[in-house]
């Protein structure tokens, strides 16, 4: 029966399952990645990423879906795990390299995997673009307030102590009041000095353990405020991501990549379908 | 970096990592059915199973541990995906085996793998004990009631419609009735001759998509009853388990057990522990 090998990796606990499609024989469909990405039926992860070939000088091209199935241009977790994914297959060498995706091309800086199976990988982000203030929202624990574009909207609330709000209500109240909605960053400087304390509503998802472009979303907006420095280490509730600054704007995130698992799936279904 | 190469099964949405350690070497502790079971940073499942050395003429011995780390006698699904994995690797040949497990041996006899993963296995579910009519819960739609036990204690409930009932309210409400709790079965003959349309408040779990030993429990009601003959289709809402009556009043259980996957994960964990 076909056999597809898999790997699965996670960053700060967004899980994807990675396959090498360098003879283009396996789709990406969105029945792939609901079968394989099923928790119970399937093997389990928030989402599939496809990496193909692509034109001379770049790694591979990535193609993501969620589980439920729908394309995703672009994620900072999990272009991530593409790139240990390409390092552990033995495709390229740990280091830099650069990713064709569905939001352009990516530049990553991929370290070795360790015997547990960790790496540091640093991806370019882009430049955020801080659009200014917003002052509506500066009312109770709201100090300051910003809209802030990464390749998605954000609204960044500095508050007194991130740790303390109830992020589900007033996350998704903000969300709704924005038309197209909004990613919402609740974030507090410290406790180290170039350290912010960061708790994120995601725009369809809810609160989540890690976001990476509302890291570089609160890194931007506190700059522009004057609160931290060109390296910034953004404490999300699932572990550390570390924001860079170059001279022109644009940002660097960094965080752990972590195989998790070798995979090897059927592609045969009951009744003899095949998923590819 | 030592590996632990793994099979991932699901009976009817109820999936089982399972290992084979013939030489001792892989114990089953809380710490790693923990880090395997976990959704997003592990393989993910409902539980991990260890299949060890046994006595001659025994295929295996079988040690359980659910999601958290704490041990199981026994589960229906379980011994069902831990039969196929024994075929699967070659320990034995399909057909007819019998597993040691800690709530004692169990028989089973497990069908071919076909090309898609599925195998039809059956198990001895020993003797179901109706222990009598249960009148306190006649009111309603509740035609008739009874308590049976199974290895573990089950109240069956005869309704009208076991689709239209409200199981969490129902069930949770029943379950703390009793001292030491109880899984509550909701059970409706039919569709067909010799069917039950069944749906189980688990103790412990809640509402699950199938329930073996409620299967069992109900199908041994029904047929005190007589409402059902020797052999009972019990349609679960995750799919269909075939209950069989001996002579002697035990039960065997018959239902599918799904191949999903072969996994590879590392047992080096971050900071050079090991998990094993």
């Amino acid at each position: 029966m076909p056999q597809l090998r898999l790997t699965k990796h996670h960053g700060l606990g967004n899980d994807f399952l990675v396959y090498l499609d360098p003879d283009r024989r396996v789709p990406l469909t969105a029945e792939l990645a609901r079968a394989l990405c099923e928790r119970h039926t399937g093997v389990g992860a928030d989402g599939l990423i496809r990496l193909g070939p692509a034109e001379a000088g770049l790694a591979a091209s990535m193609e993501l879906r969620n589980a439920d199935g729908g394309r995703a241009e672009i994620s900072g977790n999990g272009i991530r795990c593409a790139g240990q994914a390409l390092v552990v297959a033995g495709v390229v060498p740990p280091g830099e390299m650069v990713v064709a995706t569905a939001a352009g091309e990516r530049r990553l800086d991929v370290g070795p995997t360790d015997g547990s199976g960790l790496a540091h990988v640093t991806a370019d982000m882009g430049r955020p673009q801080v659009l200014g203030d917003a002052p509506e929202w500066e009312k109770g624990d709201v100090k300051s307030a910003a809209r802030v574009e990464v390749g998605n909207p954000h609204l960044v609330l500095l508050v007194a102590d991130a740790g303390a709000v109830d992020v589900p209500a007033r996350g998704s109240s903000a969300e709704a009041s924005v038309p197209g909605g909004v990613n919402v960053e609740f974030v507090t400087p410290g406790p180290g000095a170039d350290e912010l304390t960061l708790r994120t509503w995601e725009r369809g998802s809810g609160e989540t353990l890690a976001c990476g472009s509302g890291s570089c979303a609160a890194a931007a907006a506190a700059r522009a405020w004057g609160l931290v420095g060109e390296s910034v280490a953004v404490r999300n509730p699932g572990g550390v991501l570390r924001v860079a600054f170059a001279e022109d704007g644009s940002v660097t995130l960094t965080g752990p990549a972590q195989l998790v698992a070798v995979v090897e799936v059927a592609l045969e279904r009951p009744g003899g379908a095949t998923l590819a």
